[in-house]
C-alpha cells in the first residue's frame, strides 16, 4: 500500500497568527508535501511562507483548482498519488471542500480508493455554529443566499420557517460588500422574535460575534461591511 | 468593559494526540482560565493534565454542564464573568455547543451580553463533511437518528429525498454500539447510487473515511463497532 494521500489543509481566514488557529502538526505534514491543488496560488504562497520562512517555493508544484475547474483534469491532478507522491488541498480560506472548492476532487479520490486524510483548522461556518448559542443537535448550511429579485426574501423566509418546523439552525453567507444590504432585509422580512447570530471576520482581530433577536438588532447594526461573516437564524 | 470571557474549548475525540489537533494558543488561554463548565469533570481534569502536567487541578473549579443542566443554574454558573473571570466551556469530546452541551448556556451569555470566544479544534462533524468529498456547499447535521420501530427508516429516506431534492449533504450519527446495525439498514433502504460516506474514529490511529455508493459498500462494510462515527448520504 502506498503512503500516499489526499491531504485537506485549512489556510487562515484573513489575517490571522497561525499559532493561534493551527496545530503545529499541520506543518510538519505540509513540509513533507511538495505537490499542491489550490485554489490561489499566490495566497497559498504566501501562507507557505507564513508558515515556514525556509520553504523553497520553487521546489513546489501547484495546479490550480477553483469552480473553473473542469473534471477532465481531475485524473492528471491526481497522478502524483499514484507516483506515490501525497497531494495538499488548499483553498482561499478556511477548509478545503467546505463553501469552498475541493469537494469534487475529494470525491473523484475516493472512488479511485486513494486515502483522504483532513487536518484541522478554522472553518467559519463550524466556528460561527459553535459560538452562537443557537441549536448545534440540528445545523444547516445554505451557502450563498440568492441575489435577483425577491429571491434573497423568500429564501430567507424558507430558512426561518424551516428552523422553526425542524428546530434547525440554518447558517448562510453573503458577498461580504452586500452583508449591511442584507441585514436590513433580514430586520425588514424575518419575525421579531427570531434569533440571528452575526459571525464576522473570524479569528482576526475584527472578530465580532453575538446572537440576538431581529427586534433587538434594530437600530444597532454591527458594522460589517465587507467582512466575511456567518449569519445564523433561528425561529 | 471587562475583559472576562466565555471560552468555548474544544476537547480531544478519543485517544489522540494533542499536538495534532490543537493550537498552542489554547493551552495559553485555558491556563488563564480559573472556573469550567463541563460535561464530564473526569475527562475534563484529564483534558487539563494532558495539556500541561503542572496543572494543579486542585485550584481550579469545575461544574457540570450537561442535558441534565436546568436552566435556573445559568445565572450561577455565568457568576464568574459577573467579577471579571474567564469561564472556559468543554464538552466530552469535540466543540461544545456542536452536537454536543454547550448551547444553551452560550446564548444565556449572548442574552446577558457576555463576549463568547470559540477556540479552533476538531469537530467530527466539520473533519467528515470535508473529507467526504460530498456537498459542502450545503449540508446538514441531523443529530442522532431516532431509534425506535421504523423510525430510523422513515428517517433515512426523508434524509435521502432531501439531499435529492435540494443537493444538500446530510449527515447524521447513531450510538456507536448500534452502527454495524444501521449500516445493514442503510444497505438495504437506501438506494444503490446513493453516496455514503463513513468517516469513523477521526482524528485517533483508527481513523477510518471512505465515500462509496450504496452498491459498492454492500459485502464490503467496514468493521466500526462502537467507533464513533458520522454518516453523510447524497442521492
Amino acid at each position: 500500500m502506498s503512503e500516499a494521500k489526499l491531504y485537506l489543509i485549512p489556510s487562515p481566514m484573513g489575517e490571522s497568527n497561525p499559532k493561534h488557529i493551527f496545530p503545529d502538526y499541520n506543518w510538519e505534514v505540509i513540509s513533507k508535501i511538495k505537490y499542491f491543488l489550490v485554489e490561489n496560488v499566490r495566497t497559498t504562497r504566501r501562507f507557505l511562507k507564513l508558515m515556514d520562512k525556509s520553504v523553497v517555493i520553487d521546489d513546489l508544484h501547484f495546479e490550480v483548482l477553483d469552480k473553473h475547474t473542469k473534471y477532465e483534469e481531475y485524473s492528471r491532478y491526481l497522478n502524483p498519488l499514484k507516483n506515490g507522491e501525497s497531494i495538499g488541498v488548499i483553498s482561499e480560506a478556511g477548509c478545503p471542500g467546505v463553501a469552498d472548492p475541493g469537494a469534487e476532487i475529494t470525491l473523484f479520490a475516493h472512488q479511485n480508493n486513494f486515502d483522504v486524510v483532513p487536518l484541522i483548522g478554522p472553518s467559519s461556518i463550524l466556528i460561527a455554529q459553535m459560538a452562537s448559542g443557537l441549536n448545534g443537535q440540528s445545523f444547516a448550511f445554505n451557502g450563498y443566499l440568492p441575489i435577483k429579485g425577491d429571491k434573497p426574501i423568500k429564501e430567507l423566509k424558507r430558512f426561518e420557517l424551516r428552523s422553526k418546523q425542524e428546530n434547525q439552525s440554518q447558517s448562510f453567507i453573503e458577498a461580504p460588500y452586500r452583508n449591511m444590504q442584507l441585514l436590513e432585509i433580514m430586520l425588514k422580512t424575518l419575525s421579531p422574535n427570531t434569533k440571528l447570530c452575526i459571525a464576522a471576520g473570524l479569528t482576526t482581530d475584527q472578530e465580532f460575534i453575538k446572537t440576538k433577536t431581529i427586534k433587538q438588532w434594530k437600530g444597532k447594526l454591527p458594522q460589517i461591511h465587507k467582512i466575511p461573516t456567518i449569519f445564523i437564524l433561528l425561529a
